[in-house]
């Protein structure tokens, strides 16, 4: 059976201006990698109605599973969960569990338990709750679709209690070699290399620092063996070529400034 | 005449997989509000020529604007180039001004000007170049979809010398209240206020820290005269409500820990 496919939509305004930065994708992404989901697409939209309707469905209709995040707090800008229950024509209702869950979080606070805080409690109808371990307002499944909140401490938490309810796949082998080399010099042996090992995908991420560069060459497929002989292959034509190159040694290096040097 | 609309496109498997985290998306929407370009949507896609011919039609036909970062290096995997001809049915040409840049880079280095790094002079016919001041290999413009290397630091350079060219609209006014009260508790107010100011968009984002917590509400607005108005209204009642609320001095605070509480 092939790995599932999911699609991450990351519903809010505040992204759109540029006001917040998203780390959600980032988070997700690597997740599910580990979880042996393949992630096709990530999304990013703003907080209307009509929008957030014909994305759940496209994405719904094109992938395994979903996940979105925010937009489903107490709110007026908080229109997800109306939107989501839109898209599959379900209706709204105020959840007894969630109820439940919420009046407990707030009994023991000062804090007044109000209609708007109550409005965390609505869930478009035969949607399952997602837990939330650190505000109790929960999340939600609905068909393929994760509704989860938008602060990443919460839409994490959210993500290890689901995980567990999820298909897995076979978590891909990723092993990195770095090459004391430009991107423009080790192209050719890339290209060869690739053609000799179909299952196996090879990216090239250029890095500079003062004084130095190289390339991160990232060997990425489902055959351990595979991807182990294409790396060793890689290393061999390298130093064949009179250049240095060494294999990370945690598989997870992130060449140049550690942060992002896609290319 | 409205704001002209636009959409981003980063194309990555590196993206996808978590390995790299995105930073041009954060960075892109910033410089686009700034300018007054409304950005309705960002997709992060994969490194496959199919998805990146539709995907790069469907968002040329529905914005004024799209600006895609990544695919456009000198390696086997970078195919944005291809795929994006592909996408308006025009052939990819060896460009001679692209060429004589990389010549003139590449002349007075020991690097190889080689077959892989002329891969970076193609071009869709009847492109225009886009300057890269930092690695010489052009981006390009071809209808109104902008097509700039994944490195950030590229990425911006490229967009900094664009950004003149583009047709501008007005920068929306922000401003930020922030309130030391709960989201749940100021939700009636918001929505009060929202609703008597139909040109503002408000925002919620609660923030907690050790022993604190409170909400960064933020108004945009095109009209400066509604933002200020709708701003001083919610201090008046969230004062009124008896919590502090104090106006953002710069007018870009982002509540809580600096980085991401949407919600």
């Amino acid at each position: 059976m092939p790995n599932p496919e999911s699609a991450i939509l990351v519903i809010g305004d505040e992204i759109l201006s540029g006001r917040t930065k998203d780390k959600n994708i980032g988070w997700l992404a690597e997740e599910l990698t580990a979880l042996g989901i393949s992630l096709k697409e990530a999304r990013v939209i703003a907080d209307d109605t009509n929008t957030i309707i014909q994305t759940v469905r496209t994405l719904s209709a094109s992938y395994d599973y979903v996940f979105t995040s925010g937009g489903i707090g107490p709110t007026h800008d908080d229109i997800t969960t109306e939107a989501v229950a839109a898209a599959f024509d379900v209706p709204v209702i105020r959840h007894p569990e969630a109820m439940a869950r919420l009046t407990r979080h707030y009994k023991d606070t000062d804090i007044d338990f109000n209609e708007a805080r109550q409005k965390m409690a609505n869930i478009p109808e035969g949607a399952e709750l997602i837990d939330n371990p650190v505000s109790a307002a929960p999340g939600y499944r609905i068909k393929n679709v994760h509704v989860m909140a938008g602060v990443p401490s919460i839409l994490q938490a959210m993500f290890k209690g689901l995980a567990p309810t999820l298909r897995g796949g076979i978590k891909p082998t990723r092993i990195t070699v770095q090459c004391a080399i430009g991107e423009g010099t080790i192209a050719g042996i890339l290209a060869d290399v690739s053609d000799q090992f179909e299952g196996v995908s090879i990216g090239s991420y250029p890095w500079f620092k003062p004084g130095q560069f190289g390339t991160a060459v990232v060997l990425t497929g489902l055959e351990i063996a595979d991807v182990e002989a294409a790396a060793a292959l890689v290393t061999q034509k390298v130093e064949a070529a009179g250049y240095a190159a060494r294999r990370d040694a945690d598989n997870s290096f992130i060449g140049g400034s550690g942060i992002n040097e896609p290319a």
